[in-house]
């Protein structure tokens, strides 16, 4: 928050030091803090905005598809988690416990809820009795826990944020066109408003939600080659209905259970978004989500100053009244090199410089932050020339990030293959599976890669699994993930 | 969820037992739910879309104001909360304790936010250096939990939704002068968005929050008289700064303690909202918060009902295409006269009916749900004619608040009067106070009556304690408070 740093910290180079340069950037650039609770974060302003931002743009498509927000406890009782087996095994080791409340040792414990499938499932039952009741379209906006054991800032901490949407249907058809319409909700905001290029696809089973049927994904390269898992989307099949008595009277007047889904996505799309599109110079943030879309720096010698800073002004206003998200930083103590770097290292899309001979023409100077290109605009037209500035750096970065991608997808048909990828490259790599655990694990245990998921798109199909060499069942997008 | 009830449940008149009528109208309008874990509620989507109004509503004037959003950790340690003497006092016997987490026993216990002033104060002795640090003006949306021994609904339960802003400044004066700031924005959101009036003051030391130097509140009459705290605003002095070390370098060198504040307001807004307003056909919620702000009921025989609906779907789709909240119930096996209570008793501020003559004659009818009005009007002036009507909708909503509050204001100047007047006739007195915590304590005892706060505008000011008949120190709003 200091205005006027002494000196600029190095940041460590991405080549360098991967995971140092990553903390370097957001710490740097105020997006986090670290807090005194073990694997908690603190999102400092710019950070939590970029949430906002993504808050925004899923919300819309969320209501746009029909859906409702809702607040449910996050206290869950033990016995809920007893219910659905798969899904007690799979959070029971990361769930913190209240014992103690009020005063009292509580009779039962209380979870913080690592998901809701429990607390909402409880609830659908209550709500839903008939046909007509349904579907039951519900999403919520809320805080989560998971006790992890190593974290990450944005990636990994115990406290999250994230949306989880919880819907019932009366035909396993309807849920999954569902758990695919919301899939493509993610591609959408990811993609087209964080400007990430996604693999969507199905989880294999082992590594699907702990109680869904199904599990279908979508996977990010960061710039060092390892993968993020950017939202998942599931069909729980009847699981959760039968755990939770979610029971409806059919139109034929029979007893059904419904069946429901589940999907989320969390505050984990930030630290993608940064691993994505940062490079050396700091982050880059694609113009939706930027919290500051435009820098102006006024420039000039001091006795000209006052009368560039007034023209600066005005500028400003019109920006922000054409709902630019624009700030100044006029300055006078620190030099406008200075303040270029201070604002490319905070990701900044578009710079405005304007000096007393910009004034003279009527021009200023607006700089993209991602190729580094200068263009001299009317003044009389900065409006339109800011938001078209704005659109190309947005592009611009989806393409970068997607031949990026491109670049660094590899096709293998042995386990050793794959195994000197990952270790010289990184990267995704596509191969033959044959569908068992053992040669998953195997995988795994040779390259450090996993199964991200069996792409719905792919290039090519494989006919031999990587690790047995049997007939291949799935072609498998494999690599080292976050 | 039910589309189809087959009975209109009775509401509880108000007369007959207002908590009841409570009750039953945010059940019955599916505002909330009760929930398995005790004192926690369900927010059902329309209770929650309130909630989400008067967050925007908020947001857009903290923003305005210069505050930006953050999130903190739930978690604060238990050592975080021994460092203010009267901040621990005041919340400890509330606090629910994680006690356990991932598979093992914590060595030091987390409480669950129950206000974030510790967890805040720790991180701005981090980030606050010098004078050119402040002011940090932070806004936090977050869940909270106090453990609360009677809970009802909204207005005080385990676990709810706030805001809580949290600002340090160079002086007192700032200071003061951002607690005085944020009282305003909350009198004018709540005034003027959700059409409650309020009486705003000051707390007396006894009903400050704790560790505060001063606490300034908003007061709202409910329509069994009794008070809600509608939102405080807390100037701190050095207090957490102190605790906290929260220092900073000042213009002149000086190493200082910076000066906080804090303000929150709450979902128990959602209650107050209802009972301010509601009435024995059940809610009435202003048009700036209502979810559904115009229903539309086409009207008339089987044979002419399409054309009435497709006329209806037109006008439907300019509606919502000028941002009116509009829903159409078309339904045919539900009767015009059941929907119209249906939809006063969700509290819908306007009902549009169309039926084949008014297809007819270019007009459909709007109804108002809060002083039963029904107005033919134009079907191409549709838009302007239901903004219009909803404008009148609010404004009367708060008239009508305001006319209560006035008629239910006494003066009183002794403790036999106030005592007479709480027992028959409820509502909020006036009285003179000596300024000492035993007469305080003795009204209360007396009366059920608290004080509620020392209003900053009064038509009187008292000379004599109601209660000792000592010189009044202050002129006091007394009530029996929620």
């Amino acid at each position: 928050m200091s205005n006027d740093k002494q000196f600029v910290e190095e940041i460590t180079p991405q080549s360098e030091d991967f995971s140092r340069w990553y903390i370097d950037v957001i710490k740097k650039a105020e997006l986090m803090d670290y807090s005194p609770v073990r694997g908690c974060i603190v999102f400092r302003p710019d950070g939590f905005e970029i949430w906002e931002h993504i808050k925004e743009a899923m919300d819309v498509r969320f209501r746009e598809t029909g859906h409702r927000n809702a607040y449910f406890p996050m206290f869950i009782p033990e016995s809920f988690f007893q219910k659905e087996k798969e899904h007690v095994e799979g959070f029971n080791p990361e769930l913190p416990w209240v014992t103690e409340a009020g005063g009292e040792k509580l009779e039962e414990r209380l979870a913080i809820r690592p998901t809701s499938e429990t607390m909402i499932g409880h609830m659908y039952s209550k709500w839903i009795q008939s046909y007509r009741d349904l579907p039951v379209l519900i999403n919520q906006w809320a805080n989560v826990v998971r006790w992890e054991k190593r974290t990450l800032p944005f990636l990994r901490t115990s406290e999250f944020l994230w949306q989880e949407g919880h819907t019932a249907h009366e035909t396993e058809e309807e849920a999954r066109e569902e758990t695919m319409k919301m899939l493509e909700v993610y591609r959408e905001v990811i993609e087209e408003v964080l400007a990430i290029p996604v693999i969507t696809g199905q989880k294999t089973p082992s590594e699907k939600f702990a109680g869904a049927k199904d599990t279908f994904s979508l996977e990010a390269m960061m710039k060092d080659g390892r993968a993020v898992q950017a939202g998942t989307s599931h069909y729980m099949g009847t699981n959760f209905a039968v755990a939770f008595d979610i029971k409806y009277l059919s139109r034929e007047n029979n007893l059904e259970f419904a069946h429901t889904t589940s999907w989320g996505t969390s505050t984990r799309l930030i630290g993608a978004l940064i691993m994505v599109h940062g490079d050396d110079r700091g982050l880059a943030l694609p113009p939706k989500v930027a919290p500051t879309q435009v820098i102006m720096v006024p420039i000039g010698p001091p006795k000209k100053r006052d009368a560039v800073i007034a023209r600066a002004d005005e500028l400003f206003a019109e920006l922000k009244q054409a709902g630019v998200r624009v700030k100044m930083d006029d300055r006078s103590d620190v030099s406008p090199g200075w303040k270029f770097n201070e604002y490319e290292m905070r990701g900044v899309p578009v710079r405005m410089e304007i000096g007393p001979r910009d004034m003279e023409n009527g021009v200023c100077v607006l700089v993209s932050r991602i190729s580094g290109e200068k263009k001299i605009v009317q003044q009389d037209n900065l409006v339109e020339e800011v938001h078209a500035m704005l659109a190309q750096v947005q592009q611009e970065m989806f393409d970068r990030a997607k031949n990026f991608m491109e670049e660094n997808f590899y096709s293998v048909d042995t386990l050793d293959e794959m195994k000197t990828l990952m270790e010289e490259k990184r990267g995704f790599t596509l191969a033959g599976w044959c569908g068992s655990e053992e040669c998953e694990d195997k995988v795994k245990e040779v390259t450090g890669a996993t199964s991200r998921n069996i792409p719905f798109k792919t290039t090519e199909q494989k006919s031999t699994c990587l690790c047995c060499g049997k007939p291949a069942k799935h072609t498998v997008v494999f690599a080292r993930a976050y």
